[in-house]
């Protein structure tokens, strides 16, 4: 049986996942691809610590370029993170007339357009399965099986810190600072929480998946990130008094020729799929034109989901090269550049949630509702809520209301014209709603 | 650009959705897949009725065989479905070297063993995504992206008429019955209903998955399947007061060398993923030994999502022959017949949820699980119910009990003998838990 050979890049805990599962399953994965998928040498600066999976002491290197340009290596695997010595190595291998397979969604969100440049010059694959969704095979859904659709919606939970934390905060009704800290302590939270729990994370993420529905690189600074450092947790009980949960989602949506790209806490419906979404859990759904809606779910990260999605793309790859031809050497799916364009966040349309803590006296709530309607924001529900224990007697209630649709600009200069008004106790608190 | 030429056969309900479909996304599809993928030929005995798509009049013809003979057609789509005239032209296309995209899953569940042959044989591709949920990529996923993994169970909701049913059973506490023609009225059930109600559509689909996840075929007649159509609202209703709601699964499982195929109402928990899916849609939760558990959720049927899974097919193709090369001449993807096999039903160990009508008298309910106890048969928990209103004063009350995880022959022997203690006023009723 024909060979392949791999090089990893990085021996960190993918890494000794993906070694792991590539031995460990190399016999099935030989029956089903009709090749031979072999681990040939591992990269690292540590080939010391035990990683808690044996490999030959001859597969481990700490020379990077060595794996590269190994002839009896087709197929590159970094794994090493970051947007530093993980482009180089990457942008060498393409050069090299290497296949390259990265889970790295950093790197592809900021140099997208030169690395899949490269890869397209040099005739190569570049599969990124694993940057989205660990586990969940949501790439692949829109690279393949979703092609024949014109894409009209993502909403993915795409991280799992924040679906933890998110989780404990409404089962447990804790305060989201102490469920940091016990996430923190569990692993399930980076000492430096702040690429997940203010939305970079999910927003690096979801300009990949935008790309790929919409064919175009979409910059950072266009993306609207908001995280959930400040959620309250009393608007996690409200919300589900209402029969919503709050989940951190990524949207990414088309109307006519504009794009939107957003992250932000959402309310979602207790009976929508996502709903049920739950600790570390990833989900996204996709509204294809055809397809309806589709949902992936799994887990979004870890050592072994993460290798289960950076083996499938190692094997299609080898499919590819046994067929001798690269099949995807862009990351985006159609060239839209200049067709389709970024919608300004002032003219997204979306249902809100606000929380206005009112003075507890006549006329407050008239005077809200009637500056909401001046600016069109029209309301679905109202609700004036019982005083939370610690401000009892202090003069303020907390009122919220849930909005119909309405554009980003009007419901901000209602918001703004409220507070002008002076029944406000503090600054309102604003969540977007499915 | 390249052209690549379809050919359909069948223009009835997904034929037409396909047509519309190639039609409507041409410019998008090709954008994404660099080869211009064009409708060329559509056969079938009617081409009079208007089915909602425009298709050019020389598109249409009622010579299956010249569709699949001509020279500008490289792909051929069977959407007739069954197993006469749709066996003869998959293998005559087959033969004749064309690619084919097929949904048919009877087909392939009856006679894969020799279209697959077929494929190999001609060194040509066949696709078949849509003939197992719809407009969901289970069957890509099992293909590809999970080709990394040993697959240890598969748990799906297949079959949206049955969970259309059962949905309705539960949330409106109607009997089987009402909803049954209620469905049929609405179109949501054919008028000879049984391929649905009686488990065996879902069974067709079984085997295909189970083809896929282990690499042998599973004869019909090994699986076991019981469908919905003597399922009691009594049970719903009883086992909703017990956290579960009862869907229709499919559940393909190895253990050891053994594999299980079977097809039942099951007892979800509600907090499980599955339990969410309602009304027609279809899921599938795969585990495997590095992705753990995934999930797959979509539209089970229909015209446009089984459009989007037939187009999806074809794109691949296309990418295929682009590359010069076919990817999927098998079915199955791993060679296993001889080292696994089929586990009987006897052997098969699930947890039960088992209704019994009882005689009202001291002592019933220790006779029952007592005998229980002696069969090995553990009980997780045992409530008497209220007397339902039907059987006042008749002397007989509902217990039911949920029990540990048995063997079907453990279980059936204790039953037997609860039977032959007299306790009893009518046969007891046995789900299956998951």
């Amino acid at each position: 049986m024909k060979q392949i050979g791999v090089g990893l890049l990085g021996f960190g805990t993918v890494g000794a996942g993906v070694a792991d599962g590539l031995q460990r399953n190399r016999k099935v994965m030989a029956q089903r691809l009709g090749v031979d998928v072999v681990l040939k040498q591992i990269a690292d600066l540590d080939i010391a610590t035990d990683r808690g999976v044996s490999v030959g002491q001859a597969v481990l290197t700490t020379d990077a370029m060595a794996v590269i340009n190994d002839p009896e290596i087709q197929v590159v695997v970094e794994l090493i993170g970051g947007t530093g010595i993980a482009k180089k190595l990457v942008l060498a291998a393409l050069n090299a007339g290497k296949a390259v397979v990265t889970a790295n969604k950093k790197l592809l969100a900021e140099y997208g357009e030169e690395i899949f440049g490269a890869a397209e010059r040099n005739g190569v694959d570049i599969y990124f399965g694993a940057s989205v969704g660990g586990g969940i095979p949501i790439i692949r859904v829109l690279r393949e099986g979703l092609a024949g659709n014109e894409i009209q919606s993502i909403h993915g939970i795409l991280n799992g810190t924040c679906n933890y934390i998110l989780t404990r905060m409404e089962n447990e009704g804790l305060p989201f600072g102490e469920v940091l800290d016990a996430a923190q302590k569990a692993g399930y939270a980076e000492v430096d929480p702040s690429l997940d729990i203010d939305g970079f994370d999910t927003a690096h993420k979801a300009i990949i998946l935008a790309s790929l529905a919409y064919g175009f690189h979409v910059p950072m600074e266009k993306v609207l990130v908001e995280g959930i450092r400040n959620l309250a947790g009393l608007d996690v009980q409200y919300a589900a008094e209402f029969g919503y949960r709050i989940k951190l989602l990524a949207v990414v949506k088309r109307d006519g020729d504009e794009v939107e790209v957003r992250v932000h806490p959402t309310l979602v419906p207790l009976t929508h799929m996502l709903a049920s979404v739950s600790n570390v859990f990833n989900a996204a759904m996709v509204r294809g034109d055809l397809s309806g809606d589709t949902l992936y779910y799994g887990r979004g990260a870890g050592r072994e989901p993460t290798a289960s999605t950076v083996i499938g793309d190692i094997g299609d790859i080898a499919r590819n090269l046994m067929a001798g031809k690269s099949r995807y050497r862009r990351g985006v799916g159609v060239a839209n550049e200049g067709q389709l364009r970024m919608r300004a966040a002032d003219d997204i349309v979306s249902r809100y949630y606000v929380r206005l803590m009112v003075h507890d006296k006549a006329g407050s709530l008239g005077v809200m509702t009637t500056i909401l309607g001046q600016h069109g924001v029209s309301i679905l529900a109202a609700t004036q809520k019982a005083q939370p224990e610690e401000m009892e007697n202090a003069g303020y209630v907390p009122v919220v209301i849930l909005t119909h649709a309405a554009k980003g600009a009007e419901i901000d200069a209602a918001l703004r014209e409220i507070c002008a008004a002076g029944v406000l106790k503090e600054e309102p608190v604003k969540l977007r709603m499915i």
